[in-house]
């Protein structure tokens, strides 16, 4: 935890940012709460910035005194990145919400950091194009950047990674770079944009994003079908993978997630495995993928197929999708998640998925499971009651044994959460020894005195903190 | 230059790699020279390695003594990547030939860095899946990471940036490390594979690369297709990006270049702006396309199309383009090509070609143009006679005016070749001061004592040089 803020530096943050700087204890906790089971870890103060200059400006500020600062979006992360786990200025960019520009004839628009991916979108309704990551959450465009984020149509259009093409960034120092020009491909040097991309305000702050757009396919079809069992679901997604058939979305969501959202929305869906599917392209396309996952689907086991064409039937056949997570945390009121986040290669994911459903059976906690099946990646939420210390216990070691089990297959331990404070000790077995000292050299070359979001990503050795 | 290898070295090595120790010159002189205009620049040995650890003896060696070492895949690289500036020691991997393993099941393959692209589609030739990235020469896997390699499919299938799921890396110090698992994603830290992707083999040197594969389309189609000017045949693939058809290749090549290859492989096509297509998808789709494509290309002032279905056809309809570049050079027998590599937002690329063959007119040059439309990379073959210093004065300048073109069109000076040694200048230029420092401090960070390929990307001030 931090000291508190040196009593200059509040002064003049104060001076420069009046209303816009806030050390009251709501704004304070709001700015150390994230949507994971983690405690809330406040920071000293909070800055609302509405520029690239201002962020530089309270970065400088910052660094002169050697105190932290921490990037905030809209505070969706679920590993802790935001928490103030060493005190410091919470900068939070929400202020930064413009779009800058949309290049619909060069497919790309460029936003500022705060600007949500449901804000780009609308601002694209009517454009033909749009920006395709969904993570779930209407994350900040600038935080989907710093975890590195996905989510369900990545099978496709790529994750956040793929869907980059150019960060503004400001440094430690409180200077300003652009990572790269606007071209769609480049040679030109060590690539920033993807160093930045996953760096999670431990590198930089990313203030501007130029996203790539996509246009929108003339047809689209949504579909959902069960299965008898979960591997039966993760088999036909993976067949259709293999035989290049073209998905949209691919996710499947177990019977417990199932049952959760009857209970949630007062459905009377199967509480089977199912998969809620998206077809995009021209008409005949969307008709022949369409058929052609069917085929494959019935070797697997699967079920009938339920259809929708029209945007808002498509829209009401995945809404139980789009509310798995809050259903599935209605399953037991009260009670906090730890959201694992395994990603394996996709010919693994099956037995992964099995050995994991029964490992979560052995532990008699509530866990709906759902998945990016054909990323490799799903989750489990792990619902414990926060004040049960036993629970937690149980939890913590269930999460340990999956990601142990994800590296096991040659898998990660995070496909798209990030690492944040937890995952830190996982990075080396997923990485080896020599691989994490050559990010620890990354980080200490960037940011010599420790103060971009200390403590998450790579651990620096005591004799390197701030205070040293 | 080097002032030769230190005797104690030399004997180190020879006593270690016996006959794959060569410091014999026409072995150096091999290692020394590239595809580029540039002088050769030999090494003062080379080493035919044959596994990551020999190359991490080599370099471990090497490092004891402070003396560089570059690593050489085939040696078709075109921005002097692999002369030997400052001497030491070329690491040969090209007996690194092995294919380690296929996975159709995840669409992936790993490979040491000396496979060739066309080696390892020679193994997958029956497995139903392909490795996408085409740069023309049959260049090595590990060259084509280290310089962000794409080509001619990169429209549909992206750049090596985007085929490749993990490396196997050998630090400064002969270190190894892997910088990723098999997943298809992951957030697991600072993404080290796109850092070491582009570096040029002066952070690391790559032995082992993880790729992704496609699954080989039910049918292709090949087209040709000639227009009445550049802008037409740049405006028909532009045109098709933005409304989504989905093209597999998109080569234009302009009259100039259509002559060369007339007059190399004794043909009579026309000699006019021409772009050579190829659509990949089932059968239905490759219609579809194809139809889609000839409605825009006929709004651009296109001619009649000519198909080629069967894979015999297809190759022979598309001989030409692969023989653009040695027919291109035959324009004028003895010159060499400062080939240039501009890369611009799509939507510019129209604009910034006109201005471009405009300055060549002006120039007097030969000078063929081509391009990869679809990603708004296009280079010229700016043909000197290496003895006549005027003209090779009118060529630099001439691709100096040209890079910065492409930076004031928000674009890059290079697209697919890399930084090598003589655009380390324009690098500040496109990326700004702040940017290029922190590139400084990561290769300070990964490679303290300089010995990595020194003299490329990025260039670190005397005081930091071995010697000191």
């Amino acid at each position: 935890m931090g000291k508190g803020l040196p009593e200059e530096l509040a002064q003049q943050l104060a001076a420069r940012f009046g209303e816009r700087f806030s050390t009251s204890q709501a704004v304070r906790l709001q700015h150390g709460t994230d949507e994971s089971a983690y405690e809330p870890c406040p920071p000293d103060a909070v800055v609302f910035a509405q520029s690239t200059e201002e962020v530089a400006e309270v970065v400088r500020l910052c660094a002169a005194q050697r105190v932290p600062v921490i990037p905030f979006g809209v505070g969706s992360s679920v590993e802790g990145h935001l928490l103030a786990v060493e005190g410091g200025v919470s900068i939070d960019l929400s202020r930064m919400n413009r779009v800058l520009a949309v290049r619909t004839e060069d497919l790309t628009a460029t936003v500022q950091a705060g600007v949500t991916r449901e804000d780009l979108n609308r601002e694209l309704a009517h454009s033909g194009f749009f920006f395709s990551v969904d993570p779930g959450a209407n994350a900040s465009i600038g935080g989907m950047v710093a975890t590195s984020a996905s989510g369900t149509n990545t099978v496709r259009y790529g994750t956040m990674r793929d869907n980059i093409l150019s960060l503004t960034v400001v440094t430690a120092e409180g200077e300003v770079l652009r990572t790269a020009r606007r071209a769609r491909k480049s040679s030109a040097g060590y690539c920033l944009t993807q160093l930045f991309c996953g760096s999670e305000g431990t590198l930089g702050i990313i203030t501007e994003v130029t996203v790539k757009l996509h246009p929108q396919p003339e047809a689209v079809a949504a579909a959902v079908v069960n299965f008898a069992d979960v591997k039966g679901a993760v088999d036909c997604v993976i067949q259709a993978i293999q035989t290049g058939v073209a998905l949209a979305r691919a996710e499947m969501l177990d019977a417990l997630t199932m049952r959760a959202i009857n209970a949630h929305s007062k459905t009377t869906l199967p509480e089977a495995p199912t998969l809620f599917l998206e077809f995009g392209g021209s008409e005949a396309q969307v008709r022949e993928q369409g058929a052609a996952l069917q085929a494959i689907a019935q070797d697997c086991g699967g079920g009938e197929f339920q259809w929708a064409l029209r945007p808002e039937e498509r829209s009401r056949l995945w809404t139980p999708r789009h509310h798995a997570y809050f259903a599935a945390l209605q399953l037991r009121p009260g009670s906090r998640s730890f959201t694992t986040d395994a990603c394996v290669p996709i010919s693994q994911l099956a037995a992964c998925l099995a050995e994991t459903v029964d490992d979560i059976a052995t532990s008699g906690l509530v866990a709906p499971v759902f998945g990016h099946v054909g990323d490799g990646n799903f989750h489990c939420l792990l619902l414990v009651d926060p004040r049960n210390a036993e629970e937690v216990r149980i939890a913590e070691e269930l999460s340990e044994r999956l990601m142990r089990r994800a590296l096991r297959y040659d898998g990660t331990c995070t496909g798209e959460h990030g690492v944040g404070l937890h995952k830190i000790p996982y990075l080396e077995e997923e990485h080896g020894a020599t691989a994490v000292e050559v990010m620890r050299r990354i980080k200490r070359a960037l940011d010599p005195h420790n103060i971009l979001n200390p403590g998450k990503v790579v651990r620096l050795a005591g004799s390197e903190a701030r205070a040293a």
